[in-house]
Formats: structure tokens, C-alpha cells, sequence
């Protein structure tokens, strides 16, 4: 199932996509998409509404927001494919690299992405999000994650490389700024997505391809990476992980490779749709 | 003023400290204390229903929670004082180090504190905290940070220092542990509080006086800290900033100064007063 938020930034419906492409509102089934949607068996109920055929097509909408609303956290994960490791000097990592993005980076698939005031190294990354759908604490095996997994969506983990990497500390100053984390279009759910180390992923800035890889190259496969994580902290439904970025991001392509306002950056990953971002200046 | 929230976890009631130490609810004025209620113009409402008197007693109440519900996030400053830097062996950082710790670490300022499994190296940091009552994007400068500043609490910025240092990676890792944010008693208004950054802050364990500095030590001062971050992120109503610890950590003190189950934690900051913590083993 491919579930979606429609309308006005702040304002979105929930909505859920038809095998058939009608886009069917899902007010009557739940307010929003959000933690306690996933965790209260809000998927099943969609799912019976949709075989039923209680629910109203959307009728015309003119964005597409994020599929969850306010995450409680975006936890992410580096270096995780090895091309990417290679391509920005890094040693293959021997345990996930974990760091957290300001659960406000949020934004719809399409909306636009703000170069921040001074940055002169913004970067694209698409990456193969989950979406937690039950609490996973000190899980006990890479098995068990299959079981808090809410679906898959597209992130772009777009990062700000001079703030990440030369200004004194921490990754989380170059990856928490405004409209950083547009994702989507949809939360599909794991049956849907079949194998999740199978999915190709691909990006765009103009036109010209720039990543195209395969999450069976992951150093850490998803059900690992789900169950490192909570090892470390509590995840809970509705929080978001981005897995990672293959190799072909503008840090490993040189300094004329970086966004500019104006650029158009596109992004897929097979099963989970495409977004379509163009490049604003904050 | 002095505002906190008192109950079970999850089921806090609003409430405000009155000068003569009486405690009287503010159901009436707000659901919550959260980023809504502060940017809202929510303190001068209390204020105003508290001198007319319209306010009841809280009566009991047998714990004390977070004094803020649910921030969009908790972001950190490390090596914020030079004794601190020291101690840790590292430099003296030339802007300030920013990191981000999961907001579901929150918890009460005398809820117990769990070590995690496999942990051998949790540790403390008293810390003074910032309150945001306002958006705060693109500062123009440090002054403008005081309007943005709903108010202060003692934070304890729990650590385990493996998992922070030694597992191959970011900070983030070691920061966001289940139960290591404890906030409060209570948000202490700015025209209480006076001068932030001349605030004795003192952390004892098991009776033994471990840190005792003063904010009139920090490398970057508050106001400097909310405009420089703000450069980077959006910081949002109800957001907390963990502003740094002085010197006295188990990271500088050695192997058997960590923390075990059954150990008491005491803070303590001019103004703010005081956290009592048990730790327990998870």
C-alpha cells in the first residue's frame, strides 16, 4: 500500500494511492499519518476501508507533503555504501556511523530546497528512508526489525559539506538546515517493496545523472542498521532513518558539482516513486 | 516566574511556582506547557491570572516532569568550557560544536536515569539549558537572541563515552540513550534568572562534589550560541539547548569515576534548583 499527505504545507490530508492511480482520502479513517496512526494498526484499517470501497476519491490537490507528519526523530547513517566511503576519503566503517537531523528539515518531495545564507557547498544524497511503525528498544535481533518497520519512502539527505566537515565539530551542523530532508512521495509499505537490499537509486541535478546505485551494496543492511540503532536509543513509530547514499555526490565530484539556486534535483529509487526538487537560496 | 509540570510521565498537569513556594495549576490557562503555550504569549497569561488570584492550588502531586513537553529537539554544545576542553584533551574549539540528542531522552529532573546495556562508561554533565519562546532563523545578531528565550532549567547532558567516542563515528551515538535528558524542576523566566552567564552550576554523585563552575566560564555565551546556531538550523518554539558543561566529568577523572546502578546524582544551578537522580540499569 502507498500511503500520502496531500494539500498545503501544515494543512496536509491523509490520503492512500489505488493500485488503479486514484488517490483516495483517508479523513474518515484518520486525521493524519503519523506514530499513532502506524502503531495503532492505522494500515489495516486503511487497507479494509480500501477493499471496501468506503472511501472518497482526494479530488484535485496541488502538493504533495511528506508521508508522516512530525517524525519525533531522523536518525541517519554514513558512509554506508562503499563506493560513497571511497569517493570521500573515509575508511569502510566498522559499525554503522549514526547521526541525527533536526526532525524540522522535513519537507514534501517536491517542495523547494533552500541553499543556505553563506553556504557555498550544498550537496544532494538520495537515500532509502524507513519508517518506524512500532518501538524498537534493545531489539534482539537483525530479524526483529522486519517487525517495526512501517514502510520505505525516498529521502534526499541534503547536507551543507563546509558546515559538516570544516567548521569545528559534529556532522549535524552541515544536515539540519531548513528544508533539508524533502521525503516521499509515499510510505510504502514492505510487502509492497519486496526485498529492501534489492532497489536501485538514482538522482539527477539538471538532467544529468549523478548517483545511480543499488541498496544490495549497503556495507549495513536495513534489518542490521534498525536493530544497531536500537542498541543506542529508543525508536518509535513515526520516527524516520535514512540509510544511506551511494557514491556520486558533488563532495566526490569537485566544487562545480554543488547546488545552485536555480538547479532542479530529481531522485528515485525503483518501487518508492520520484521526487522533483528545484533549488531555492534562503 | 517559575513554570513546571507535575504527575505520571505522559500525564503532566501545567503549573507555576509562586514566590511564596505554593504551587497552583494552570489547567485553566493552558493543556500543556509546550511551543505553543510559550509563543503564544502563554507566560503573561499565567502571569496575569496569578496576580488576580484566579489560579487553584496543584494540591499533592508525586513527581515533577520535564518542565517543557515534547521539543521538536534538544541541541547540544560541546567543549563549551575551556577546563572542560581540557580535561577531555581536546582543543579549545574556534565556534562553537554542535551536536543533537534524541528529544525522547527527556525526562523528569528526579526520574531515574538508566546506564544502557553493555554500557562501562556512562557519565554526567551538569548543564544550563535554554528554553526557546520564539522562532529563531538567521539572527542578525547575538543581542536578538534574548527575545527568542522563553526561559532556563538545570539539564543533566548524559553520556556514555564508549559509545560517544569509541564506536567509530559521531557523538550522536553516545548522547541519545534512553532517559539521558533530564530537565528541570523548572523554566525559569529571563527576568529571574538576571544575568545568565554568572550562574554557579555544581553536580555531586553519591554525596561527592564532582563539577562546580560557573557560566561566567563558557567559551560562547548563551545569547553568542542561540545566534550562531540559528545560522544553521531553525530553532522552533519549545526547542532546548544544552549549552555545555564545565570540568569534573568521569571522562576526566578515570575509569572508576562512571556511573553505576544505585548511584545518586545531584545538580544544582544559581536560580534553577536542584535534580536528583537514581541510577538504575536498563
Amino acid at each position: 500500500m502507498k500511503l500520502l499527505r496531500v494539500g498545503p504545507a501544515g494543512e496536509e490530508r491523509p490520503c492512500v494511492l489505488a493500485p488503479d492511480g486514484r488517490v483516495f482520502d483517508l479523513s474518515s479513517v484518520t486525521g493524519d499519518i503519523d506514530g499513532g496512526f502506524l502503531a495503532g494498526g492505522g494500515v489495516e484499517r486503511v487497507r479494509s476501508a480500501l477493499a471496501e470501497g468506503r472511501l472518497p476519491e482526494a479530488g484535485p490537490y496541488g502538493r504533495v507533503g511528506a508521508p508522516v507528519a512530525r517524525p519525533g526523530k531522523i536518525v541517519c547513517i554514513g558512509l554506508n555504501y562503499s563506493d560513497h566511503a571511497e569517493e570521500t576519503g573515509a575508511a569502510i566503517p566498522a559499525e554503522p556511523v549514526v547521526f541525527l537531523k533536526a526532525s524540522n528539515t522535513l519537507v514534501g518531495p517536491d517542495d523547494e530546497v533552500l541553499v543556505p545564507r553563506r553556504s557555498v557547498k550544498t550537496d544532494y544524497e538520495v537515500e532509502l528512508a524507513v519508517i518506524l511503525g512500532r518501538t524498537a528498544r534493545y531489539l534482539s535481533s537483525p530479524e526483529e526489525a522486519a517487525d517495526v518497520i512501517a514502510g520505505y519512502a525516498i529521502a534526499n539527505d541534503v547536507s551543507e559539506r563546509e558546515f559538516q566537515n570544516e567548521r569545528g565539530g559534529q556532522w549535524d551542523k552541515g544536515k539540519s538546515c531548513e528544508t533539508f530532508n524533502p521525503l516521499g512521495p509515499w510510505l510504502v509499505t514492505p510487502d509492497e517493496v519486496g526485498d529492501p537490499q534489492a532497489l536501485g537509486l538514482r538522482l539527477w541535478v539538471n538532467g544529468e545523472l549523478r548517483q545511480n546505485g543499488s541498496t544490495k551494496n549497503q556495507i549495513f543492511g536495513v534489518h542490521h542498521v534498525i536493530w544497531y540503532l536500537s542498541q543506542f536509543m529508543v525508536l518509535e513509530p513515526g520516527d524516520v532513518v535514512n540509510t544511506g547514499t551511494p557514491a556520486g555526490v558533488a563532495l566526490g565530484r569537485g566544487p562545480q558539482a554543488y547546488l545552485r539556486a536555480g538547479d532542479v534535483v530529481e531522485l528515485e529509487i525503483d518501487g518508492l516513486g520520484r521526487q522533483r526538487q528545484r533549488i531555492g537560496q534562503a
